[in-house]
Formats: C-alpha cells, sequence, structure tokens
C-alpha cells in the first residue's frame, strides 16, 4: 500500500486573490515581513498497489485533481504498511 | 530570505465531503484503486530573515492559516537566495 501526497499550485503567471487577501490580513496584525503568499491544494490518499502505476496519477492529477490550464501539480509517494 | 512551506489538513475525525465527491468520481472514471482521499491545503511564501522566528510562523499558522479545531499544521523553511 502507497501514500499519495498531491501538490497543487497555482502557475506563476496566474493573480492568486486568496493569496493577497491572506498578505492583507497579515498587515493587519503588523506583520509586515512576508511576501509572495500563494495558496494551493494538498491532497492526500492510498493505492493498493506496492509500486503504482505513475501513469495513473499522473492521469488524475491532469484529469481531475487540478486545472491544468492555470495549475500545476507535483506528487510524492510513501510506501505505509497497511494497519 | 527563507521559503516556508505551510500544509493544513482536516484533523483525522473530522469528516472530508471534498475527498468523498473525489472518490465518487474516481469510480465514474473507473479507477478503483484508491481510497481515503482528503484534501486539505497548501501555502507558500517568503520571510526576509534568513532564520525566521518559528514562533511567529505557528502564530500565522494557528491564528490565520487554519483553523486549530478542525484542522492540523505543519510547515518546513528552505532558505532562498532572493532574485
Amino acid at each position: 500500500m502507497v501514500k499519495v501526497k498531491v501538490y497543487i499550485t497555482l502557475k506563476s503567471g496566474v493573480l492568486d486573490p486568496q493569496g493577497k487577501a491572506i498578505e492583507h490580513a497579515l498587515g493587519a496584525m503588523e506583520i509586515h515581513n512576508v511576501s509572495g503568499m500563494r495558496v494551493g491544494k494538498y491532497m492526500e490518499f492510498y493505492m493498493e498497489e506496492k509500486n503504482p502505476d505513475q501513469g495513473q496519477i499522473e492521469m488524475m492529477c491532469e484529469k481531475l485533481l487540478s486545472n491544468p490550464v492555470i495549475e500545476d501539480y507535483s506528487y510524492e509517494t510513501e510506501e505505509v504498511v497497511p494497519s
């Protein structure tokens, strides 16, 4: 069994209003040493195989988990012992 | 300058309807070897200091970036050369 961690980030040219809102809120909290806030998604799931098909993970990321027009994805896998 | 990566996940007992919806969609795509889908948030930002105050990062995570009642957070920092 394998745990898969997927990180979805906005492509660098894409505006991130949620990140801007967080920066604005930080300013209201008198925190001024933070910049470049970007908000993305993190997903984790389990796959039954010990050596899962990387192509399947990439297909899932491209077709379902991310929007490839505006988002990039990366992932890592980690073997786990089923409990 | 330091890049901070924050991972926000739902606590284990908290229902994740978004994760369930993704699992349902995977079933419709004839993918049946995936389970335990959980959706969280990923944030990255920069701090001016070379050795930022860990307490400040934790305060930001607890007060602004996560909801500590239902979410856990973790973070990692990575030194970067300002471009």
